[in-house]
């Protein structure tokens, strides 16, 4: 295996008890001998008063030496805060830059800053891995466009906004994967490979073994489900969900669309009209949003102020509000008195959730769980033996069911008011697009 | 869309205060026009006191008519027990058998039976989707053999066993995301087209677009990442972890082998031994285990008492002890002086979490932080070009780092002492086996 490695390790070392500063060292300076706790930049941050003495590791964010001083920020990306570490200047070392990474031990003392609580008194800082600066990509004090980023999808994680949107997106999935439980939902693993169209449209991907034994190799279509599969479950279960990935073989490069993107679905049986799902959503963002909006506060922060200034208002207005409710013969009447003509007619869809600057949040709909229906349009369909399973769950105890959808690429650009959805993905997947 | 329906529905209802019990009736009897409570069985068999008028819906696990009274068996998935429902037996109906559909409403007693709290007893039972007992695969009071329900994936999880997996596997899978998030790990959606071949032995999926317009296929290689991605991010984050679907392409009709089953990945930079990495997955397994254990315990309980009766002892021994280390060399020399010949050479990997019954159950390693080792090594082998992205992982501030994969399915495998892994997941996918 190419990564992996034993053995000791020889780390570039410096320490104000040591001349050779700035050469490799075997040996540890004493100080390093000194059994430290290891806290992350959060912790350090949070803690109120000295902790003793305490060791962070993280990439140096900015290097400021002075005559008397030398100062450090820290960050190890479990905030969006740095941790801000002064030392003399005898610890300063040609490696200690920008982007690099670095071990400091010394004590958190309380800080003369009403920025920040606590600094970190460094007595030793060491250099783990030194950074090539010219050929690195981000810039020291630089705000970099997201577009710029985008370039770079194994380095961008060590931008601010880039950071700060994977803590989210961490936060939301989380918070999404609460609401269904604590709603007496039951998670499914629906799976990717199927031998279903189920779309029919037949926009899907196919695969085949990519094996050196070529026996192996087959030219059976393989599609993916999660639809119906979930429907199958929801027989048992009433309430079932599920969060993956999703994928369209659509030939978009528009701002809202990708080739791989994650979907929130739920399914729901025994649904007595659309106001259960559209409850269901409605509670499934408010509730998920809110969420985010406490547990990162500083992190969302930072879209609304630089990304998408307007968005927190709006968002704050639609937490407290309703969601507002129109048929479908108003919204044709409302979309036939706009002074846009439309390339196709205007049609809505039973639940759909529209939200502004992104369209089609969630979609949903009852979905037919009449037997004769079924089986007459699938007969007509030519489809009867393939969906014979599909018309079991019929045959079998059928009840009244429906469900939704939700992009969660879709819901991570609206909170944050984001335009492009490639910036809300680690690693976006669009046609001719395959970077890393 | 196929599935989508609207309009009103005619329920097949029955009554005590109508005649016409076994036909459709478009208008509802007076009982149901009183407003009741919509409860799950779960919530209903937790309720100590009358709840008032109350709904419960779900399917009929047994019916049993006696002179004076007619009993039901109510369950809905939300619970392993059922909901036992008491009636006057002018509420039969032929519609009202094994597998049925209904919606029953009524009051919760309770129950002079010690086996349980309440009861419901009836005022209204209408079915709503009939079952045709004849066909339908499950029957009534039988313990299907696991291999015979594998057989009907679309409706094995109405067994017990099979619902109780995918509670379990539900809960497991909140536990796991819980024990990251507590723990400081951000969690990240690892593509899964990817233009890598990543594990370096091409066993791995090819796609391409199954579209009608011929022009958008392609036959450009695409594999899956996770474990490199994940690399990636862990320079930003420090501590990072994934959870979701893995595709081999390995031609194994082994009872531990799926072509898709899920992992869980974790990766920590500033690793400082392999203890750092054992350690993590140690509190995982445990952590998680004990969760599952305690929120789900008559789910688990039936697994130990039907399934694998000597498994509940030996989890609790591992739950209660530290988890034992033996060495490379230690593990060699045991290998050596075994009775049984083996097949290859015994290697034991750097860190292995075996488990009886299952074998490995985790595996992970420190991982190669070293530029100049790195760079001449992918040189030889004529990648140094493929991987740039990988070398600038270590040019812009490496870091000691390690991780670990654990199998989903192997994990349930071996907490419930399931022995096929095709029983611990809900759609199964094997060579030449994609059934839905």
């Amino acid at each position: 295996m190419l990564g992996a490695r034993g053995g000791l390790r020889a780390l570039r070392c410096c320490s104000s008890s040591t001349s050779s500063s700035s050469s490799s060292s075997s040996s540890l300076p004493r100080e390093l001998r000194v059994p430290a706790v290891r806290l992350r930049v959060r912790e350090a941050l949070r803690a109120r008063e000295a902790a003793g003495e305490v060791k962070v590791q993280g990439w140096v964010r900015s290097v400021r030496s002075q005559k008397e001083i030398l100062f450090l920020h820290i960050n190890d990306g479990s905030s969006l805060e740095s941790l801000q570490v002064v030392a003399d200047p005898s610890l300063q070392n040609r490696d200690l830059t920008f982007g690099s990474a670095v071990e400091v031990q010394g004590k958190l003392v309380k800080s003369p800053h009403k920025m920040q609580n606590v600094e970190l008194q460094a007595g030793a800082i060491r250099v783990v891995g030194p950074c090539d600066t010219l050929s690195f990509p981000l810039k020291f004090k630089e705000r970099h466009p997201l577009e710029y980023v985008r370039q770079f999808p194994h380095l961008r994680c060590r931008s601010n906004v880039l950071g700060a949107l994977l803590r989210i997106r961490s936060e939301a999935t989380a918070a999404i994967h609460s609401f269904f439980q604590d709603n007496g939902f039951v998670h499914i693993h629906t799976p990717i490979i199927t031998s279903n169209d189920c779309e029919g449209a037949g926009e899907l991907f196919q695969i085949e073994v990519a094996s050196s034994q070529v026996s192996r190799s087959s030219g059976e279509k393989r599609h993916h489900p999660k639809f119906q599969v979930l429907l199958t479950k929801q027989r048992a279960f009433t309430r079932v969900f599920t969060f993956g990935p999703t994928f369209r073989a659509e030939n978009s490069q528009s701002r809202r669309h990708l080739a791989e993107f994650y979907m929130v679905e739920a399914e729901l049986s025994f649904t007595e009209s659309l106001q259960d799902i559209m409850q269901v959503m409605e509670d499934l963002f408010k509730t998920a949003t809110s969420s985010v909006f406490s547990k990162c506060p500083h992190d969302v922060e930072l879209f609304h102020k630089y990304v998408a200034p307007a968005q927190k208002g709006r968002l704050e207005q639609v937490l407290k509000n309703k969601f507002v409710i129109i048929s479908y013969n108003e919204a044709v009447e409302i979309l036939k008195q706009a002074p846009q003509t439309f390339t196709f007619k205007p049609e809505v869809a039973a639940v759909d959730l529209l939200v502004p600057g992104i369209g089609e949040l969630c979609g949903g709909s009852l979905r037919e769980e009449r037997l004769p229906f079924l089986e007459s349009r699938l007969q007509r369909l030519g489809l009867g033996d393939t969906y014979q399973w599909y018309l079991d769950l019929r045959k079998f105890g059928s009840v009244p069911h429906g469900g939704f959808g939700m992009g969660f690429e879709r819901y991570l650009q609206y909170i944050l008011g984001v335009d492009n959805i490639k910036d809300v993905i680690p690693f976006p997947r669009f046609p001719h697009s395959c970077l890393l």
